[in-house]
């Protein structure tokens, strides 16, 4: 027993996209400096197998140590191994870190199940939340979780993955149930990367998630109003943080208000709604009134895909379906904007006699 | 009785900069369309007299309506009239708003003290503190309440007057101790301009004057990394929003951390650290590390004045006397880069080891 607590812990990537790849070469510099023992010495990294300038890409990585697809330009730790075959990749793993798109979820842990350690637990990066039919909504943690049998927490943040990668100082949240978290974080925590620890996984999840509709406002804003939209823009933003604490608290009842005071919350809301590729469509959406979030996206973003309008979608279904719509009048605003039911000035009159108004008027 | 309670409430602006004549544009449109009584259809401004094109403000404001010197281009309701003696400006009023520089307060309200109404109250427009001598600190509200004798409220929220004066949607928080605060809402609050009525005066307050600071650090950052610096922006504004909520819980106890969600707390935080002039006088001055504060500050704010420095050494001589300079290495780190005693890089090494990142190593 005592021998099996002090093993090295073995760590596994699933995915290697460009957020995967940056923190990759986190985790990969981690292990390689660690001299508690506390980390097994390689990290293997699932990688999807395809060819790139005719060489397959888990051998440029194992070979030359970059991401040359996905985070060209920065060095891999030799720590970091890449493999092709998922459950090869995570057979022996005690961490899991899950970073593929939030579609490939439920697959990918439906081919680990039962091939994994019993005693593994997962970190979820996802950013989105899971809608296995219209008008349900779920964690992506909680798929983990249930496919694997193991416990999931996330890591969320105000974490451009270009700039974490470029070491540019910045901080993240980790959420964990339980004590186990604090190895995730031994393992990411850098003197750069800075991680809050917190045991709230679900409004972690749900703030990484419901950001990007905020950001789409925001975005809006920028394409009505430009330079002048300051006062407006930060009026978004803000109605779009209390619409977010709303919509966890009544649906997800259980965490505190104060997660979104971490880099999973606002500050992560902050800089999507002035970088990122949310606000950047949403502010050709609001100029282009011809064109559609389909045509934007195909022509501004190089083959990435937009979280904003697809979360909207989710979160309007379910809402629907709970008859609770007039609630949350910025996501339904986005919502029915981002399909063309109401045209994009409508926002402005939603946000006019938003609740969140009302709420203090008896003192 | 019953017939003083309806008379209709005067109103006065005391203040007439580019923030006063906004306000005054909204009060005076909405006096001017009141149609229930409550409001008299006089609103009088005080105009610290001066020459323009060779006439007096007062003169042009009384006759064309528009502060062509503060805020030009917009006209002023006929309701709102310039008076250019602060005490016959005051005299018969039930509302008082205070929109002057910070450094003016005391020396108004003891030239106003005994002449105005006992029963009137007021409401603070005015960003800053209140700072007696080097080591003490206070609310500019506090001070106009024991000068006046009167109880005192303030405005506060994300508002660059322009784009308020222009009609752009956007908030603010009215924070008033007793029911008084919805005469002051009814005043102000337009379609475009919506009020949220809170009762917690002094986070209110120290929102205003704090975010300041924040909003130099997050200009420092812009000026260091530009593009690249999103994380770290972030990073600084979330950790200068945790030092705010510190700061006014531990020297201001009593108030509420929701505040803090209000459009005077994040919103105002938000679009003072990505527009405003203390963020592009900090990038400046990160860039440029040749020039001082004050060489920034005359070439690039046409005569206006920079509050986020002045701020830093109010609250860091209060911090020192204290001893708690180390439980804010934000606010005080901004406050020696400002003084050039240590230089802008070094605000990145208070941020890596800042408290706020230990704070939830035990769950």
């Amino acid at each position: 027993m005592a021998s099996q607590q002090t093993a090295p812990l073995k760590i596994a990537i699933i995915g290697s996209g460009n957020w995967g790849s940056a923190i990759a070469r986190i985790v990969g510099g981690n292990v390689a400096k660690d001299t508690t023992g506390k980390f097994d010495k390689t990290v293997r990294m699932w990688v999807f197998e395809e060819q790139v300038n005719g060489r397959k890409l888990t051998e440029i990585i194992n070979t030359d140590h970059e991401n040359v697809k996905y985070l060209p330009g920065m060095k891999l730790p030799e720590t970091v191994v890449a493999v092709p075959d998922v459950v090869e990749a995570a057979k022996d793993a005690d961490m899991l870190l899950f970073v593929i798109p939030h579609q490939f979820i439920l697959r990918t842990c439906k081919t680990l199940a039962g091939t994994i350690k019993p005693t593994a637990t997962a970190l979820s990066l996802v950013k989105g939340l899971n809608s296995p039919e219209p008008g349900k909504i779920g964690l992506i943690s909680d798929v983990i979780k249930e496919a694997l049998g193991i416990e999931c927490g996330v890591l969320m943040g105000a974490n451009v993955a270009n700039e974490v990668a470029a070491g540019e100082f910045c901080e993240t949240t980790i959420a964990f149930r339980n004590r186990k978290g604090s190895a995730y974080r031994d393992a990411i925590q850098t003197e750069n990367f800075r991680v809050s620890l917190i045991n709230d996984v679900a409004f972690a999840e749900l703030s990484g998630a419901l950001k990007n509709i905020v950001a789409f406002g925001a975005g809006l804003i920028d394409g009505m109003l430009g330079e002048k939209g300051g006062n407006t823009k930060a009026a978004v933003i803000r109605i779009g943080i209390m619409e977010m604490i709303d919509f966890a608290e009544k649906f997800f009842p259980g965490g505190k208000r104060e997660t979104f005071l971490e880099s999973c919350g606002i500050a992560d809301v902050i800089t999507s709604s002035y970088g990122g590729r949310n606000r950047k469509v949403a502010a050709a959406f609001a100029a282009n009134p011809d064109k559609t979030i389909k045509d934007l996206e195909a022509e501004m973003l190089n083959g990435q895909l937009l979280q904003g309008p697809g979360t909207a979608e989710e979160v309007n279904l379910f809402l629907k379906q709970t008859k609770r719509e007039g609630e949350f009048p910025l996501f339904t605003a986005v919502h029915q904007i981002c399909r063309k039911e109401i045209p994009v000035q409508a926002l402005l009159d939603q946000l006019r006699n938003h609740p969140v108004h009302q709420a203090h008027v008896s003192l």
